[in-house]
């Protein structure tokens, strides 16, 4: 057996509290074995955690990874006139090699702000995925699906896409990879295609992830068709089982809550990206009260624009205390619970928890300087001050990500240069 | 002349483009002398700008900075409670050391973060006044007082000490330090109080800044008394002149807005702490419409809980967009005029652009981190993407307060530790 001990530090445990700890991983299996002072002292390899808090590796449980690439291409506009006029033509763009240029500058982005998971629905997934297994963390990897406004053939095209991505990365990267069948959303694929969507991820034993709810424009329209919600709609169709999840549910109703808590469907609440679109904020507090599963996404960086997992926990925990107007609608405890093991079980991924036997993912982020100085609560720092630059090392199923600031997987330079590049040229190509 | 150069980046101008240009400032002046390629090629000390983006040094326009001591001391109440069960109970706690000391850290952490000039409203103004003399920026300092529920001879001390301090601080540090009374609230400060604050404003020839229509607590009652709204009642009393400026103004009617911009006074919007304490969202749109002067503040680190004025320009154009239902309620770029020019003429302090015959006073942000790849569009990053860690060097008034991320006028660590240590010694008083 080999070890990696994390000492000298305090400990996020499963339950919100912080105590002085040290964390021993075996590096073959990836697990952690032991959580408590002084079992690091013998490792094999040693990370230093002093002034600083051992935190479960953050899981960004809703992401197109590969927009880094179009980080401030287009903002300031409304989502449905933002996709139409900006993002679709430029991502029309993109070929293998930018989608794999855009993955390695968000997986470099995410590593270096704690984020040992990420759940990332794209195209030029083989890209997406070898990137994934190169850098060392985890994803939870699908094809997203539109099929209107195509014809037959591209919509046969697109079907099979997303059950081969789902078929055939399942378990790779030595199982940090994993898949689901991924339509795009209630509006942007036809109830047929929703229904083998389904078909193919019961039989593939993938979840499903899709958009839903995120703007009105995708309420509205579903509940003229159909004269019922469009979380009615997807139970329906059976797209609601306790494996699958959905990114925003910004304007869901009281029906459609009680549908996903029944179900036992996971909500990814992207806060930032439904801010910046004037998408709305999603009913938070009334969710968690009825018992529905929540994590915490991202979004792609073209609505964001980063990809810092502290920035979404920040705006989750202000965000539902502006809405609900009360000061006490998402303290600081279960928001920093949503973005740990919230996400983690959202997004079906390992981590989530320090303690003996759970995945060895983790970040180690600094609370000595002058911005997270005094330490009255930990947990309100991480909640409220904490911010991705703040994190010293970063561990994936045992293995060193980040140490000290330096990536250990990919060469940032390089990384960082090629995406500029790549950025520029395909700019260019869709100005032309 | 001792000059002082930044070469090699580009410059965020004062109409909000950006261009490649070195910049030439004169140390003993503190002015800047020239902004141009090529400039800066001569000068007797030079700062690296390449890869990076001069802006203005920003001003945050609002704060209590000795409250980074009671940083996530506590979190997840409204306004009223947080500050009757929490805040005010622990502030008696206060000596002027410790004021002194959570000044220092507050100035370490905006330094930092690309700050050159700060309102202060607190107790203790003359550890204030010595930390920032000692530090560097530059500040405009006010005690803050209150006389609701004190006795007369309190009163009497209270309007004293605001006049007192006003006067002994302007134009002290070489000019740096400005001054304002500073009566705390329309509802903490009696009618004749206010009066006599408005007196010694315009005896002493500063401005007067306060808090106003924070929530709905601070417009109810005035109404009720008074019949009229709280900003008709500051205007019956000749507290709003052009270089009169309040904070928060969340709760502004037409009828208060048309005032605002009738009269010139400037308003600094503090969204972080807004949406924290769950206060409400500034009507930022609306008054920037009507012509209302505009700047930005983080408030203290107590309901924020930090002093980046990047989270505070990304929070202010979010909110505006979702507040507002409109994505481009508030773009990039008038939210970095704000951020810039807005905070520096709100606060009526030097700065706020980079070009000739302005103050030296600015920062240089690094674009070339994985989170800040591509630059298509260096604004959008500004208000998006940027986070105080990105700021490489820091200049007030031609002198460099921090150049490649090392403070040059405070100890750090000294700093760090004393406030961590007087920060534990408060809370235990407090809790006794």
């Amino acid at each position: 057996m080999s070890t990696l001990g994390v000492s000298g530090g305090r400990v996020l445990r499963p339950d919100g509290s912080v105590t002085r700890a040290d964390v021993l991983a075996d590096r073959e299996s990836g697990r952690i074995l032991a959580v408590e002072e002084g079992v690091a002292d013998g490792a094999d390899e040693r990370l230093d955690a002093s002034g600083g808090i051992v935190i479960p590796g953050l899981v960004n449980a809703h992401s197109h990874v590969a927009m880094t690439l179009l980080r401030g291409y287009s903002d300031d506009k409304p989502l449905d006139r933002w996709l139409r006029e900006d993002v679709w033509p430029v991502e029309g763009e993109l070929g293998p090699e930018d989608v794999r240029a855009g993955t390695e500058l968000g997986i470099a982005e995410m590593v270096r702000a704690g984020v040992t998971g990420v759940v990332d629905m794209y195209f030029h997934v083989d890209e997406v995925a070898a990137a994934v297994e190169a850098a060392g963390l985890r994803a939870r990897l699908g094809y997203g699906v539109v099929t209107v406004g195509k014809d037959d053939e591209c919509v046969e095209s697109e079907l099979e896409r997303t059950r081969e991505v789902a078929a055939e990365y399942d378990g790779a990267a030595d199982g940090r990879i994993r898949t689901a069948v991924m339509p795009h959303s209630l509006t942007t694929v036809d109830a047929e295609s929703l229904d083998r969507c389904v078909a193919a991820a019961r039989d593939l034993d993938v979840p499903l992830h899709f958009h839903a709810n995120e703007t009105t424009d995708e309420v509205d329209p579903v509940v003229e068709e159909r004269g019922i919600r469009p979380l009615e709609y997807a139970d329906d169709l059976g797209m609601l089982t306790e494996t699958d999840f959905l990114a925003h549910g910004v304007h869901v109703d009281d029906r459609e809550i009680e549908v996903l808590a029944d179900r036992g469907t996971a909500v990814v609440h992207c806060p930032a990206s439904n801010m910046k679109l004037a998408s709305g904020a999603a009913p938070v507090p009334a969710m968690r009260e009825a018992g529905v599963r929540l994590g915490l996404g991202t979004d792609g960086a073209a609505s964001n624009n980063d990809l810092d997992p502290f920035d979404e926990l920040r705006d989750a925990a202000t965000l539902a205390k502006h809405a609900a107007g009360d000061a006490a609608a998402l303290p600081a405890e279960p928001a920093v619970a949503m973005a740990t093991a919230g996400s983690a079980d959202a997004a079906g991924l390992p981590g989530g928890r320090i303690a003996e036997g759970e995945a060895a993912d983790l970040a180690v982020v600094d609370l000595e300087a002058p911005h997270t100085t005094p330490v009255h609560d930990p947990v309100s720092h991480l909640a409220y001050a904490v911010r991705g630059s703040d994190v010293r090392h970063t561990v994936c199923d045992g293995r060193i990500l980040m140490r000290d600031r330096e990536l250990r997987t990919l060469d940032e330079e390089r990384v960082v240069e090629r995406a500029r590049r790549r950025a520029g040229e395909v700019a260019e190509r869709a100005g032309e």
